[in-house]
């Protein structure tokens, strides 16, 4: 049965059109007043996760107007905010690196050929409608990646903030990096981080608060001023780089960045660096949209609304390749902006072209301003942006309830720490897979006896039960397949063994069983032939449906030396009362 | 509860303590004629099978000789017959192909290398007991891949039957290369090549039945004298050849063989190899030792013995170290030489250790007379013998019995000869484990009711039954886990929003949950708050031992509405008596 139903919409691979044709004054002035924010927000976070990307700043400026109007079109979340994010940049930067792109047009290139396959394959998952595909990576994993992405990516920034140039993409590299790079530090560097970094934590963390006991504003004007906070730190170490001249201390400035509108057209790359782009492209197409669909349905939950996950593939497969054909790089829902965006008031997704409209204007007047700004300022907007994405009591909750979830959670944040996102998040999946697999492969099995005063089965070792000793009921907690099949045999086998001289039958009671493959299939074949050798009868018990729908397309029910009941109670009434039963039911 | 019973042995290492302090002079007589029987059979195959694997053809005699010697030592089978077998002397030279090496000595040495590797990789898995990871190979898969290798191997020994030279490790590949290749064909060879095998098929469909009828033999001579039959294709080819001087007709020819002992000691090799080699011992060790477990067990079955798993990947792991150690490369149990030992009337490893020996003068005082012996002959020798693995009927029998068992299947045959063997068994392992993941993604969901006259809940689109308008019950036939847990989370609330009005009581039924890991957790503790947010109570019923055990480490049971019902019976009866019950059962 399929209980979840189709909303019908009248256009559903364009929401646009449904909002759209409802839209009022009130929508607007809710969607203007959140861009307006959203924007000033946007600009140091676009130009910083660039840098983490190791692109240009105003690369992150292009992927932060194109794709928001994409979105705007195709999305179905009101108030998700598309554009450049902490992992995802961190994931480029990872994916470029090996690729060894000796000049710079040609890195950005293939940043813009990156967010055009991911692009591509979104667009691809959705038309096969592949949303469940994101339900592969457990809570646990995602969790986990999350937090040792924080990690490395606050500690990959931190050469910016003591200004030395380390490479490297595991924290072993980046941290034996910055010792070894420890003397050719920059104080002038360190000092306006420092200060960068104190002042955002206290807008983080304070400002909104003194701002209401000290100047008397109100909760809701002190909030949104905290929240555009990050760009008083950009104007004000701007300012003091261009006071004091400090790049002539020593201090990494953004420099030159180009006026104008977004380079627009197919980005051109070697072909032959196209298949080492795929594989990272796959990781970050999905873990990209588990991010932004997990904010996006939060975010809708609240207000009791509905995302639909296959549009929302093709809304993000859109604004990757949009990203793509107008100079940025690979773009995903951010969770910050987001709910910035949702606070602020939006509406509907028109706040995201709005805040595009913002930024194409900053991309095309206030560049010039940017040459000031130091690279310092944006390394600690990143690092406070990320550390509280930093929760590791993931790991003590996996730990109390699932030693499984535990391995797959600490291996993922282990292998993310020391071998790099790839790897970390791939083996995340993997071993969570496989560990499951690997529970499933060795089933639980009880044997069961009838409940006095009742017709309820259980376990013999935990419930005072009534057995016959011409009868043996097993009742298998697991369904039937490959990974289990064979050890399936042996654990029957060996329990028919233990007392050949009374035992007439064996029951298989199924009522876990949810699926018989055809290597179990062949499983029971054998067991009921051995049992035969052994003068015992094969019976099953309470066999769901669509299990029996497909034993009855092969020739095992006409096999069977015993009967298959419908409940298990029948099973056990019939063959005590009558020990030669042996006509078939199929 | 674990029903398979350990049997206790005094020397768990060395089975041959146990039987051979027990080895009488009837034991003797059995081995000594299955061995004599076993080493003839096994003259041509090795040659042919180091062919095969791109090797000169002593290789196969030194792969024949100490190998079964460990496995007489530390195997758990009677009558297993170790050495070098199609299957994996088709990956060995897969493997070794894309190394480009061009000597023979070092093609050589990284063949005895992958033996090494393969060895110490199943010594590995013996160590920690990892038998079980050859249930994650599905029978499908398993039956599609031999069938598929089958037919690869034929083809790639057309070549010697055409006297031309390709090369290639997939069918179009190597079809293409036989195709452009034609016109050189060599007409002698082609001659000596259709008379083996044509010999070979009479030996193998009517020689025994020849023997009888017209020759007056009792059956079992004749059986015996077909099973050793191939040697006379040898014995009469090579003397063909020698008797026409072939050669110098253009008909390729063994050459040269070395005569003496197996050359002892650690093979040379390049350390920068080893890495490529990794991958291909890994496929060859679990490939081999499915092969050879399946074949063990089988034949254990039929005398009432058993084989322990984890033994044998001792014994195999031994047995490869042994073969890399004295010239030889990756070996396994064999099918075709296994069932002749048994036939043949092999009672104990013993006779492994005589025909080792039997092989060993061969590789001593025979090679000379192997020169004229045309490797058309053992291309035939291989064709006849694989064909008998081409069995396609798994693709029928998958299809009618199940759609997910089709496509891995399929897939494992389409990439085995499209792209060869390491691609197409890693897909088919792979493929396997992600339908079984994706069908276990979509659980079926039934809504139950109480069936009229007992206590029994079944599906109330496929059986009348007693509901009641105030409670929903939903029988989950799966375990809750990541990637069924979104799903259940929007399941549930979809049924819920159907009738707020008149419910009070959702109920999931947990007969068929057989473990709830932490992200279902998450989506139970979502379920919950959310029917709370409408006024609806959640229950579970049914819940098993060990899932409840896991539940109690958690706050969940204290942040649930509901209640936790022993059966669902119980459940249904007083939620319907006491609208209000509200107590926690935790």
């Amino acid at each position: 049965m399929r209980l979840f139903t189709n909303q019908k919409k009248l256009f559903p691979l364009f929401p646009i059109l449904d909002w759209g044709s409802r839209y009022n004054r009130a929508n607007f002035m809710g969607d203007l007043t959140a861009a307006v924010i959203v924007t000033i927000m946007l600009i140091p976070q676009s130009l910083a996760y660039a840098l983490l990307a190791g692109l240009p700043a105003e690369v992150g400026l292009y992927a932060s107007i194109l794709p928001l109007v994409a979105y705007a079109v195709f999305g179905t979340s009101r108030v998700l905010a598309v554009g450049p994010v902490a992992v995802v940049s961190l994931m480029t930067a990872s994916a470029l690196a090996p690729l060894g792109l000796e000049s710079l047009p040609a890195y950005i290139a293939a940043a813009a050929v990156l967010a055009l396959i991911s692009g591509a394959i979104l667009l691809a998952m959705g038309a096969l409608r592949l949303g469940v595909v994101a339900n592969f990576l457990s809570h646990p994993v995602i969790a986990g990646f999350i937090a040792a992405s924080g990690l490395l990516i606050a500690a990959s920034q931190l050469k910016h903030i003591l200004g030395v140039s380390v490479h490297g993409h595991t924290l072993p590299e980046i941290l034996s990096g910055l010792v070894h790079h420890l003397p050719e530090m920059s104080f002038a560097t360190l000092l306006i981080g420092t200060l960068a970094l104190g002042f955002l934590v206290w807008v983080r963390k304070g400002m909104a608060q003194t701002l209401q006991n000290k100047l008397g504003l109100e909760p809701n004007l002190a909030k949104t001023i905290a929240r555009v906070g990050p760009i008083f730190a950009v104007i004000g170490t701007t300012v003091l780089a261009w006071a004091f001249n400090l790049p002539a201390f020593g201090v990494a400035v953004v420099g030159t960045v180009p006026t104008g509108l977004p380079p627009f057209g197919i980005p051109m790359l070697d072909w032959e660096l196209i298949p080492a782009l795929v594989g990272p492209a796959v990781l970050i197409s999905v873990i990209g949209y588990v991010e932004s669909v997990s904010v996006a349905q939060t975010l809708a939950s609240k207000r009791k609304q509905r995302i639909d996950p296959n549009q929302e593939l093709i809304a993000l497969g859109a604004s990757n390749v949009s990203s793509a054909l107008s100079g940025g790089y690979p773009v995903t829902g951010g969770f910050a902006r987001s709910v910035v965006n949702f606070d602020a008031g939006a509406e509907t997704p028109a706040a995201g072209a709005f805040t595009a409209i913002g930024l194409l204007v900053a991309a095309m007047f206030l560049t010039p301003m940017l040459f000031f700004l130091p690279k310092a300022t944006l390394a600690a907007t990143i690092i406070v942006a990320v550390l509280s994405l930093v929760d590791l009591s993931i790991l003590k909750r996996a730990w109390d309830y699932s030693k499984a979830d535990f391995a797959a959670v600490s291996a993922t944040i282990l292998l993310t720490l020391g071998a790099g996102v790839e790897v970390g998040v791939a083996s995340g999946v993997g071993l969570s897979l496989l560990l499951y697999v690997y529970k499933t492969s060795r089933p639980h099995v009880a044997e069961v006896g009838l409940v006095p005063g009742g017709q309820h089965f259980r376990n013999i070792k935990r419930h005072s039960v009534i057995v016959e000793p011409s009868l043996v009921t097993l009742r298998i907690d697991e369904s039937l397949y490959f990974a289990n099949a064979r050890r399936m045999e042996d654990l029957v086998l060996a329990r028919a063994h233990q007392n050949t001289g009374e035992l007439r039958h064996v029951i298989l009671m199924c009522s876990a069983v949810n699926e018989i493959d055809l290597s179990a299939l062949e499983s029971l074949e054998a067991i009921n032939q051995r049992l035969k050798d052994l003068g015992i009868q094969l019976h099953l018990s309470e066999v769901k449906g669509p299990v029996m729908d497909r034993l009855k397309r092969s020739h095992f029910l006409e096999e069977l030396t015993g009967r298959v009941f419908l409940s298990q109670y029948n099973a056990f009434k019939e063959l005590r009362q009558n020990d030669d039963v042996a006509e078939h039911v199929a």
